[in-house]
């Protein structure tokens, strides 16, 4: 497959496309016209094929897409195919839904919860272990640790988004509320909840107006 | 102020803004030019400039931007100079994370979680009591609720999703993993964590041979 430079838009559009192919798996479709795949996802067939040509194409004219494969190919363009051992920073609340979340069926293990609560020694979440921070280096190294989840309170991310990088953690998952300045060859990659609010927010003072345009 | 359509790119943009410009008022920064501020956001001061356009301006050229009267108009312009009701349906670990968190102080209040487990009738959270699900409609009227937020299993959103739409909600924010059906005057902000783990990985996966590039 040819490899080129993909736009963020395009990567950003991909776990939807994966969302819905595995939805169409799951009811047993075998085959999918861009048509009909542009009719679920509300997104155009052109915007569909052209997503798709950035990865050499698989579909053929008239054809259509078999389900399977183009499932099978976006999952490993997203890297979803392999196992990625995570763990999380900060057993509160946040730490603890997404303990609970099942987000192993893509891939994504977490291995442990750090925290700095004594009185979290020896708890667990789902079976994951709430940890010490200063087990926090040697349990990345030798769980070779790709992913670490931010959920910590603003004041004490700098911190440790510094000693995880220098143990050489490949990406960030930030939760606080704040940009990270870590090294280009970190990924972070932030849920901002309180600007995912304001833009809502914006949204419902100009809807009415129609002071708001698609991209 | 001149109304003009605005991109979703730049209502993206204006949440950082706002958050950047709050830090400068408590750290007492009164006045910055567009340069120093795209210094601290790592964005243009064209394109700083570009987007502060759209609502009119609010710099003189060579005397950058009052910090603080930037900050209050770009909060308007949000809509976070009101208060918006809000309450989140489903009061699992997710919903109760969300009732901890202070979005209050940008006019996000949280007045009550619905859930339909009868074992939490008259608890709460933070003080936020935990109501059943058959005091939805009512209480939506009453208290004039604009923003409901869905932290609801997937296979039962979309029932809760059309009840709320139906007693009148302006706006859902979205954490269940699908995207919602819903007419055109409702605003959706959808927060789907597993696409933005699956960004996370693909970038893992892509960052070495450099394929990524910037919009």
């Amino acid at each position: 497959m040819e490899e080129r430079q993909i736009s963020k838009a395009v990567i950003k559009r991909l776990p939807r496309y994966y969302r819905y192919l595995g939805e169409m798996l799951q009811n047993g479709v075998e085959r999918i016209s861009s048509g009909e795949l542009s009719n679920k996802m509300q997104v155009t067939a052109s915007q569909i094929r052209q997503d798709l040509n950035n990865f050499g194409g698989f579909g053929q004219q008239g054809y259509g897409y078999n389900v399977k494969y183009l499932y099978d190919e976006i999952g490993r363009i997203l890297g979803v195919d392999k196992l990625h051992p995570m763990i999380i920073i900060g057993g509160g609340n946040f730490g603890h839904a997404l303990a609970n979340y099942d987000f192993e069926k893509n891939g994504f293990v977490t291995k442990a919860i750090f925290d700095v609560r004594p009185s979290l020694v020896g708890t667990s979440v789902r079976g994951i272990p709430v940890l010490m921070m200063d087990e926090l280096e040697s349990f990345v190294e030798k769980e070779r640790v790709e992913i670490a989840v931010l959920t910590l309170p603003k004041d004490r991310v700098a911190e440790a988004a510094g000693r995880l990088v220098a143990c050489g953690i490949k990406a960030l998952w930030n939760f606080a509320h704040l940009d990270l300045d870590v090294p280009k060859d970190v990924v972070v990659e932030n849920v901002h909840l309180v600007d995912s609010l304001m833009q809502l927010s914006y949204r419902i003072s100009n809807y009415e107006s129609g002071k708001e345009k698609e991209e």
